[in-house]
């Protein structure tokens, strides 16, 4: 028994250290060895069918075995060093000066990838824990993307050193430098479903679980909090130009929740048109989908929509799609997509006047109803209704109450644009005396200095031979000294 | 001019028409040939890396061609038949026997697809479009798996020759074989986000495009339908047992929306506790989250949620998943899964102990607050109150309103089951005296015919020789001529 043993281990002694092997054994590794550098030099000699795939397999066995090892290994790797970085980022707290970032869409998420959190103490600030990929909205309301393919959680994406706060900034205090998030209790976001906050009493309807429930996950007590440098990236919010029941009947196509309504709606419209006793009249009212605005949203939206009909619905409700669907755009200009090339529009139009999507220019809404909308034509005092069921309006954007209440703490002599936050063109907003305050994306617009103002001193600085008049390349170094500080002259 | 295009047209016919090929072409490229068979066979010869290259690649546009022409070829054909197959069904109505189907889940789902539509006319109503997969709910419910994924159009399963359409039955005329849909113009439907038909003013908060939309693409005027044969496989509802507070404050886990629900509930709360000044009781309630129900759906929602806690949660939140984190799953039983073996029951129990999920057996629940559930131990008077957030209530199922209107109109006296609808063993429902009523599925009970009930007849049947006993050899036979008719006592 135990001689028996003590040979085995010596066997296995012998295979597993390379240094004990026998010129035998070598000799009888080698044609393995020489077989595998053959595979992998590209040639092959003639071998049996069972030896081949023997090989195959071994060699299939050790890359995975290798590569689950070098996945798994990376992941601990990462994780570690997640962990490490968020104690140490916890650790600092206090000691480096506090940037605090409001927002998480497309002007916050870039600056919070690059800031340098070894320099500042980095807190995002946002009622949306998610970075949403706005221009795959359209996609997304028709079903063609994926709803959670369009957003990112922000957490994974500023990585462990910046603290995310979900909470609702209401005010901001530029003297004592600080700002104030509101309690949440009542407020809905856009996670995806927004009934739990809505306070009605409780009903169920005949079998289906839809109720309104009132959890009480979402608490968020008042909180203030103190910063050295505040940046403002809270984008803007739809504008209705005051359009009597766009907030009542009409869809936006802002946020995920809007794109995922919007598909639920033109379920609803199919399903609902299918319904054997439904009339002609009311068929057709049904199936009219009306865009209202023809920028690119609107324009996106309206040919996913024809997409989403031809290829799909055609198949499962050939006859409907054949006579009763409707897709009209409503555009108050003369020309859609009018912020482009004129090539680029006429294309747009041409094509949707094959696609049997119906665009009418010079048009402006008066009002949205609940199963109409009110045009009239320009030059016209007419008024005309669409009889419609779903409505998507996406005819621009203006500035959100917090932008507005910020630029009245400022003076609304300094903050003039009723767009958004003037800033010099180093983002900084004006009006603010210690630049602790910085504005980017849809709530900021950057004023940039008149050359007119400063004609005379540049003049000056150039004419280094103060003959009063400059010559061709004086001219040149002029354009090329001040390029930078006045791009929108000189580009 | 034109002898020059009719040598080309004539070397094009030769090289196009196997049948003209001189030998010289033929040797030209046999080499193709023999170095593609020997490709095939799976021998290489010797080839410079170019050539080799250039082969492959123009074996690799070959098999891409002739694929794609495969799949778009086929799938117009498809196509083809499915149109043919609608507008062919379309015609036969009314000539043929018509089968109404009540719902889409797993007792009608499977029948629609083997129905003989050759010899019925099929209908299929249903206020959901959709199969779920029922058992990943708890799945989507913590994001494992995309609620796309559990969801399949019931048109593109039940394909072209079966009508859909979306109603809710509401009556069922036995008399008269008439099924009434109600108008559903006010009633909701779990696809994904039912806000738009409950009527509260519209309200919009600070920002976020969270309101209540009254579009009109959900409207159903009500309508009745002929059967010759009906169908009931409109599944269950939640049982609540009447506890107070449930419907109002509880999740459930049945539908779509509830898995949606819940995920966005446990975001919140984990957001919620992340807020800056939140006190630590408050904290330790925010991320307590209950499970009512120790039946397969409560055991594997708290499995999936430890481990959405300890995988993922853990990463992005630490601190609270390291000291607040806590789940509580209470069973009104002394074992969870107690249906199943002694075995499975022990050793979740165990599992769950590992895995930090606390389990209150024996306990009742009393009542669901907003904050709080209140609970009461077997044997004891006494009522406890655990606060926590997220409630999830999976206790079981009971009858729907339809089912027991169903009953009703029958006669209580037959339909004597409060389960769901007494049916004979070829599921014709009880009390229906033309057999033109079936039921399956939860909403059903099958009644078996009582062995004792018969007992007199089928010995005399089995006991050939009139002698008042059997032998072995009787009763083996009458137990395999019985084993379809009393299932139940001979398996």
């Amino acid at each position: 028994m135990f001689s028996r043993s003590t040979q085995f281990l010596q066997r296995l002694t012998i295979i597993n250290s390379p240094r004990n092997l026998s010129f035998k054994q070598l000799n009888h590794i080698k044609p393995t060895i020489n077989r595998n550098l053959a595979w992998f030099s590209g040639q092959s000699r003639k071998e049996t069918f069972g030896g081949k795939l023997r090989r195959r397999l071994k060699n299939f066995f050790i890359v995975t075995i290798v590569g689950l090892g070098t996945f798994y290994g990376y992941r601990s790797y990462r994780r570690y060093r997640w962990f490490n970085e968020m104690s140490d980022s916890d650790k600092t707290i206090g000691a480096k000066p506090r940037v605090i970032v409001l927002g998480t869409g497309w002007g916050a998420v870039p600056l919070l990838k690059h800031i340098d959190t070894q320099k500042y103490e980095v807190v995002c600030v946002s009622p949306r824990n998610y970075f949403l990929m706005t221009p795959l909205l359209p996609s997304v309301s028709v079903g063609t993307v994926e709803t959670r393919t369009v957003i990112e959680s922000i957490r994974s994406l500023i990585g462990p050193r910046v603290k995310f706060v979900e909470a609702h900034c209401v005010n901001v205090d530029p003297e004592a430098k600080i700002i104030t998030c509101s309690s949440d209790g009542e407020q809905t976001v856009s996670r995806g479903d927004d009934v739990k906050a809505i306070l009605v009493p409780s009903r169920r309807t005949d079998g289906a679980s839809s109720r309104i429930i009132k959890d009480s996950a979402r608490v968020r007590p008042e909180f203030h909090m103190k910063y050295d440098i505040l940046v403002v990236a809270i984008g803007s919010e739809n504008n209705t130009f005051n359009t009597p029941g766009v907030e009542e009947h009409a869809h936006f196509l802002k946020e995920l929740l809007d794109a995922r309504r919007i598909r639920s709606a033109i379920s609803d419209a199919f399903e609902s048109a299918m319904t054997p006793t439904q009339t002609l009249a009311e068929r057709k009212r049904l199936l009219h989908f009306v865009i209202v605005g023809g920028g690119p949203t609107g324009v996106e939206f309206a040919a996913e929509l024809a997409d989403l009909v031809r290829e799909d619905l055609q198949i499962y409700f050939p006859h409907l799609v054949a006579s009763d669907v409707k897709i009209t755009l409503i555009e108050a200009l003369d020309h859609i997509l009018s912020m482009m090339d004129k090539k680029i529009s006429d294309y747009t139009e041409r094509h949707f006047h094959r696609e049997n999507i119906e665009v009418l220019m010079n048009t402006f809404v008066k009002e949205v109803k609940q199963r109409e909308v009110i045009i009239q034509l320009k030059d016209s005092d007419e008024l005309k209704s669409l009889p419609c069921s779903v409505v998507v309006w996406a005819t621009g954007i203006k500035a959100r109450p917090l932008t507005n209440k910020l630029r009245e703490i400022i003076g609304l002599n300094i903050q003039s644009n009723r767009m958004g936050l003037l800033t010099d063109p180093y983002l900084r907003v004006k009006g603010v005396d210690d630049g602790s305050i910085f504005a980017l994306g849809d709530c900021a617009t950057i004023q940039m200095p008149k050359l007119i103002d400063r004609i005379h001193s540049l003049f000056e600085e150039v004419d280094t031979e103060h003959r009063g008049a400059l010559d061709v390349q004086q001219f040149r170094t002029l354009v090329e000294k001040k390029i930078t500080e006045f791009p929108q002259v000189f580009k």
